[in-house]
């Protein structure tokens, strides 16, 4: 018997959209050229390069010059902040605790060399306070980088207003985007950020692209160093398809926002209500504004890796904390900084735009005997 | 009239083989998952990984866990030079003068860092001298780098020898070997070497993936940090399709490499046979052993780049120099550490498994007037 999988898991990633792929398979099945080269079979795959380069900064409301195609969100963080750091005189940095791996090892990074880092905790509800925010910048503080949406708790953070807090003080901000990106609008000018990182594969582009927006004249020491690719800021022969890719899902998962952020809400407090109403003492963690697709829960004397196993084994894909540290289920920092649950009783439910109700009522026929089974033991 | 296209720049880049385009397509029309989650629809991602990992271990005589996927050849070069001299207590760095940008920009990098950074000439053929590389090692070198082949030459260095060397004064050793894959035997236990870069799209894979073979014990500081993937060496959600179509590329390119290798050469050497006997005054740089795809030659009074674009327009894609300075014919740095040609006068043909003996002629039948009329103007 095959049985009907669940996939609550599109914060980890979600499947390549078919127009993504088939915007990308032109650029796989006929040759696809180096962009770099300047004869004519290097200048078209320059030109799709470029234009894909332009939709993306159409989408962010960018220039062309400041959208810079990297190789998975992971890299986008790293090279924002590493990068934007090393460019600065100042030795200090501000980040909050809530960031994600990507962010917090790339402070440790800055730590071993030499930096001082400060960390802003969040308040239980999951957000971080612009007041400490803004007292925390200092003279020499070369960056500071907030998330936009939390990926474990989905709580959305006053960007703009941090961002003008950090302006007014000259210091360069960069936001990690990342789980916000297809939910949230993602105008730079509106936010007034100066960096912000993306990951194709998390609003259906393919997996190893990531774009990060710089803005034009913010210093930035290269990482990755060789060929002059990307405006000198990254260097590597460039993936033409996977831009393609990139930006033929970033435009349809920000053009269907409106459409889809109702419906998908309503299925995730369709679930929460469900669980709310039909197991004793479940939590939920993280206020609001969240994102829409995202719930995340912890359940008393439940650990969550024990749930994921038993959700999985019911044909329910969900995550304990996050996805990102390669196959371990490690205690959440996030639930941790927010000091309202036991860091290892949390789960993530994410939706995505296929989830469907009938899924949902699946969750919530399963889940009471799931939980106190799993309490019995 | 479509005028036929012939494409002498395989160095530049190969188009993806069919084979590992279908390789990669069930993991992009198919939803691919997060390697890194734990649920089933992860744990076959992850499974799909591994196999490819132990693929190309396979091909190099190499363990899986010294398998490092990453997001290309310059990411795999910046990851072995940065990350293992930031590892060491050594403070110096021996490479040669003609190694590829993504070599010397990241000496550049390690040399602003306070390392000191000894580049070993070639010789007017185009190699670098065991006995110049062995005197260079010191007790504090941290790394000593040589390219396997010369990506604008095609030259084969004496790879087993120096890292012989290397290791009996205990430093390891990286070899680029980039331009190398595809036409030379690549088990790392005949080269003995402790590091090795690849780039996919160099022997038919995607574009967007390089590997870093490292071998087990050999201290290395992650560039990449955030989530603990790829053993903990570098972040980021791993390109499941890309790393199928990198190992179905790679077993397919070093099987078929006996067979290729005489053929290719052959229309190497006519395609240089041809040109001395019909241009005067050309002159082949680097000597021999090459390989067998490259012919890098010079015609005085001709530069580079305008005679690419007039063969351009003839239909012929060449290479002044290489492609990797994206889109600007620079000097060639490897002609001039040579010492034998003026620099900006270049050009690189680099034949691939598919080229013609119909294509070598057409290219012979174009060159006289070609370089005549360049000459008179």
């Amino acid at each position: 018997m095959t049985q009907t999988r669940i996939y609550l898991d599109y914060a980890a990633t979600s499947p390549l959209r078919p127009e993504a792929l088939a915007a990308m398979l032109p650029h796989l099945e006929g040759p696809t050229y180096n962009a770099s080269s300047l004869h004519r079979e290097g200048r078209r795959a320059k030109a799709v390069l470029e234009e894909s380069r332009e939709r993306i900064a159409r989408v962010l409301g960018a220039k062309r010059k400041e959208i810079l195609f990297v190789g998975g969100g992971s890299e986008a963080v790293g090279l924002a902040l590493v990068g934007i750091a090393r460019a600065s005189a100042g030795r200090h940095v501000v980040a909050s605790a809530i960031e994600h791996h990507a962010v917090l090892r790339s402070l440790d990074l800055l730590s071993e060399e030499g930096y001082e880092i400060t960390l802003l905790g969040a308040d239980e509800r999951g957000f971080v306070d612009p007041e400490h925010f803004a007292s925390a910048l200092r003279d020499e503080t070369a960056l500071a980088s907030v998330m936009y949406a939390n990926n474990e708790i989905g709580t959305i953070q006053p960007i703009a207003t941090l961002a003008r807090m950090a302006r007014r003080r000259g210091v360069p901000f960069h936001t990690d985007a990342i789980a916000a990106a297809g939910w949230m609008p993602l105008d730079v000018e509106a936010l007034g950020i100066d960096a912000m990182a993306l990951a194709a594969h998390k609003f259906g582009g393919p997996k190893g692209v990531g774009v990060l927006y710089l803005r034009e004249g913010t210093p930035m020491a290269p990482i990755l160093r060789g060929g002059g690719q990307e405006f000198g800021k990254r260097a590597g022969t460039e993936d033409v398809a996977g831009a393609v890719g990139c930006a033929t899902a970033l435009e349809i998962a920000q053009a269907e926002q409106e459409r889809k952020l109702a419906r998908v809400a309503g299925l995730r407090d369709r679930l929460e209500q469900g669980v709310a109403a039909s197991v004793p003492s479940v939590r939920f963690n993280g206020g609001e504004p969240r994102l829409p697709g995202l719930s995340n829960c912890s359940f008393p004397g439940v650990p969550a890796e024990t749930l994921a196993v038993k959700l999985d084994l019911e044909g329910i894909a969900v995550s304990p904390g996050s996805a990102c540290t390669s196959g371990v289920a490690e205690r959440s920092h996030v639930i941790a900084a927010l000091g309202t649950a036991d860091a290892g009783e949390a789960i993530r439910f994410s939706l995505g735009p296929p989830t469907t109700q009938e899924e949902i009522d699946r969750v919530l026929q399963v889940m009471p005997s799931a939980i106190s089974e799993l309490r019995r033991t």
